[in-house]
């Protein structure tokens, strides 16, 4: 289980590891938005993503001779570096399972960052659980989930940590907190922390649109999946469902989910650019898209986003610039 | 004169106002280096570049009812929207004295800032000095100049104060720091804070190719100047010469300049796209264009580089990311 002590225990664990995030705000922002917002720019994370927290979490609470053994993720994306980099950082190897056809950019980063990647042939049928299993068993690698891990959701929950701090700061302590979520880690984590630390503030689940899975399943009170496995330029946060771990916490704590277009986080990814001279991954983004996009939906005379992670494309970060012209 | 205990006292003033601007680092450019890359990413601070500082130093200094009379500058650029934002929120006015022909998009951000923005014909032969004489002596206008201005100097010295603590919490107190210099305001005071809290640390000026006016007034021992007024994709650090203030400074504390071109800033705007998830300009990017690009011309095992700003036309950034392909 995962509690606001685990989450703090976790805190120690990031310090002088992960970066501490700073809260950004624009006057321009707060413009559109009509209220103020403020933003949490995890893009500047490690590996470009809040992923680096919960992997760091999870690696430095393994017993040192469990770690030593190596850590095995099943991942294309932000999972996939933030476990790389933090468990060349424990100096223990990392094997990070990924279908063959993922990016050559990602494959070629996770690599950099002293992973060895095992390719599975994903349209041949080959199932990346088996691969795994079997990898584990010969090696004795321990499988660090992206989000249905108590010391994963711990480590997310960092972010809502010095949210309720860095808010307090400017005076802030009633706020909806608006968090980009997929299977619903960072989400959860964040609820948990600012229900013991900033209890007047309630985080939200903001989602693309077609793979609004947690919004629905928080409407229905049970877990329902998306239609679609992928499809949406907001990958890094497209899951099939919310997680069972993930969902209860999210239940118990969150406000409804938001959802945006695709067009409303490319809108956002500009703006985040022009204003904030941050770059944003379109699934980064949707919380920021809320934000300003969704005013309506939103309580109160301030708002906080997470901007989630910034890998991007280039040519896909070069066509929401077009959305300032 | 600009000494530590000045931009001691700038820090107080900036505290809580100005952002602490991270210090950050990626594997990735450290590769590229060949030794540690640590970034100082100014364009996270308020209205997108250094200048807040500067501006906030000069206007928290003014006795009150000076101040209340109002600020004029002249800019198209940075120190326009420093001042602007400065004068708003200590609730003074302030005008700034434009080309007419300046980048809609800066004047548009100027007046939304909260200045009262007067354009003059740059092609016509009109004087913006003379226009700002007379606004100066109607209104009792208080002038600030961007760099060679004792309480500029200071506020762009807290940059150095924080470089020399964040490294130090790294274990670092022995590398060049590599400054983007126009007027060279940021890098004489961050030449002035190395010297008292990082004294085996190095200022060194960076600038675009042809014009490298530091770069040259520093090896001839005297004032030199460009030999045209514009033409870099760099335009934010382009300015006639060292200024009167700064130059001394310079030629005591810093190592030789260092020069870059036009595409290599281009190419460093786009690794700090890839691996930094910042944004930057392209004058605001030649300091890490140097520690990436030149560095058989750096010492040590580490080297810092600021980025100065991140107020960059999106079709200029677009350009940049075609780097990556």
């Amino acid at each position: 289980m995962t509690d606001i002590a685990a989450i703090a225990a976790a805190a120690e664990r990031l310090k002088g590891h992960a970066r501490r995030t700073p809260l950004l705000e624009s006057p321009f922002l707060n413009e559109i938005a009509g209220r103020r917002v403020l933003l949490k720019p995890e893009c500047l994370q490690h590996t470009g993503s809040f992923k680096f927290r919960g992997a760091w979490s999870a690696l430095s609470a393994l017993d040192p001779e469990t770690r030593a053994k190596g850590i095995l993720a099943y991942s294309s994306g932000n999972h996939a570096q933030g476990i790389a980099m933090a468990a060349a950082r424990h100096g223990v190897p990392s094997v990070i399972v990924m279908p063959e056809d993922a990016p050559a950019l990602k494959l070629a980063n996770t690599k950099a960052l002293g992973a060895e990647v095992v390719t599975y042939d994903r349209a041949g049928g080959e199932s990346r659980e088996a691969i795994g299993e079997t990898l584990s068993a010969e090696r004795g690698l321990t499988l660090v989930k992206p989000y249905d891990e108590p010391m994963v959701i711990a480590g997310q929950g960092t972010v809502g940590l010095e949210i309720a701090e860095q808010a307090a700061e400017l005076g802030i302590t009633q706020a909806d907190v608006l968090v980009c979520c997929g299977g619903g880690g960072l989400t959860a984590g964040i609820a948990l922390a600012l229900e013991d630390r900033a209890p007047d503030m309630r985080a939200r689940p903001v989602e693309p649109f077609g793979f609004d899975d947690t919004t629905r399943s928080l409407a229905a009170g049970e877990i329902l999946s998306n239609d679609r496995p992928s499809g949406s330029l907001c990958d890094a946060i497209v899951t099939p469902q919310p997680g069972n771990l993930t969902f209860p916490i999210q239940q118990r704590l969150c406000g409804p989910g938001i959802v945006v277009t695709d067009t409303e986080a490319l809108r956002a990814m500009a703006l985040a650019f022009l204003r904030l001279k941050v770059v944003a991954e379109p699934g980064g983004a949707v919380a920021l898209a809320a934000a300003l996009f969704k005013a309506d939906q939103i309580e109160g005379d301030a708002v906080i986003a997470v901007i989630s992670g910034g890998n991007v494309d280039p040519a896909i970060f070069a066509q929401a610039l077009t959305y300032l012209d």
